[in-house]
């Protein structure tokens, strides 16, 4: 990490014309160690996510329509039950594994400074599709899980979470580190940007 | 349009050495036009989506639960029984007004080369704010969707596009044009970032 900030701290002291200085040395601060800094935490909200849903299932004794209120059976509801939990998973476990993918990528290329630009530009191509499948990972899964806290009545979607305690509150944590994780890759995705973008003034 | 055209012409055929040239004139083609037209149909998606999703109430004659099913009262189905088609549509309303209001500034502002670079980075950051919300709109309203197409038997979540196949209909174009409009968005972003990256080098 220090050799890259080397270059920059001798341009700043020795120069005084900036628009004469390689466009690589004009970015202020350490770009690779913030930017491999904000990947590790991305990874950690993702893993915490896939991890904490994976290990929302809960077993219920539940009444079954058609016979007596005393009569109940084991019930499970475990995130492969729907769909959009599924989807929140593959999304999330693709995010974990691009995080730390682009992390490596960012400390073993971070140090050529020829690199650089090519690497800004590509994170925020790649952090932007990102954005996409996590945030609609999240929404998927927030919409089912709110369906599933408060129901509706409108279509007589009972809620579950009465029932499914537990599960619902595996499921709101992992939504929380989800959204957490596309905030997170919306200011990467910026920061990227703001990075190319100072580079040329 | 064509007058941002004039100054990068005269600069391909008037000088051979790119690396003194100012940075506004290396973009090979015109950015201002392409952009314009992007926002332009972006807009259009997120309107079809708004409008379609706002007729989409569907009213039937459904049995009531414990009076026989000879006796069958109107229920109508719209967009507001569900708080995620709820946020959808004020994703998608944001979305639009945001979308006319980028293409015309892009109009205003693109023809002054001075603001392009500042306008190319205000594009890419506000962009991806809305690549996550047009995302997780279009994710959670096609969660509720797909349940209402579906059904889920694990928590007894019964369809209902069975009987609200209007109302089905247009929820599902409705998301079909947020989906494309989310696309729209990645590749906005992109491509302000790509142009930024293009002045660079």
């Amino acid at each position: 990490m220090e050799s890259t900030d080397k270059p920059a701290a001798v341009a700043a002291t020795t120069t005084t014309t900036p628009s004469t200085t390689v466009a690589a040395s004009k970015c202020p601060f350490n770009y690779s160690a913030v930017d491999v800094g904000l990947r590790v935490v991305l990874f950690a909200a993702a893993v915490i996510a896939v991890v904490v849903m994976a290990t929302s299932k809960q077993t219920e004794m539940v009444p079954v329509p058609g016979l007596p209120t005393s009569v109940r059976v084991p019930f499970s509801a475990e995130f492969t039950d729907s769909p959009a939990f599924v989807y929140f998973m593959a999304a999330l476990s693709t995010t974990g594994l691009y995080s730390i993918i682009t992390a490596l990528a960012s400390i073993l290329l971070g140090r050529k400074p020829s690199y650089t630009n090519t690497i800004l530009l590509a994170f925020a191509l790649m952090d932007v599709v990102f954005v996409g499948i996590v945030a609609s990972a999240t929404g998927s899964a927030g919409s089912v899980a709110y369906i599933g806290l408060r129901g509706n009545s409108h279509v007589r979607w009972d809620k579950i979470c009465n029932v499914y305690d537990e599960f619902c509150r595996h499921i709101g944590t992992a939504i929380a580190f989800s959204l957490f994780a596309a905030i997170l890759l919306v200011f990467l995705t910026m920061f990227s940007t703001f990075a190319l973008y100072k580079k040329i003034r």
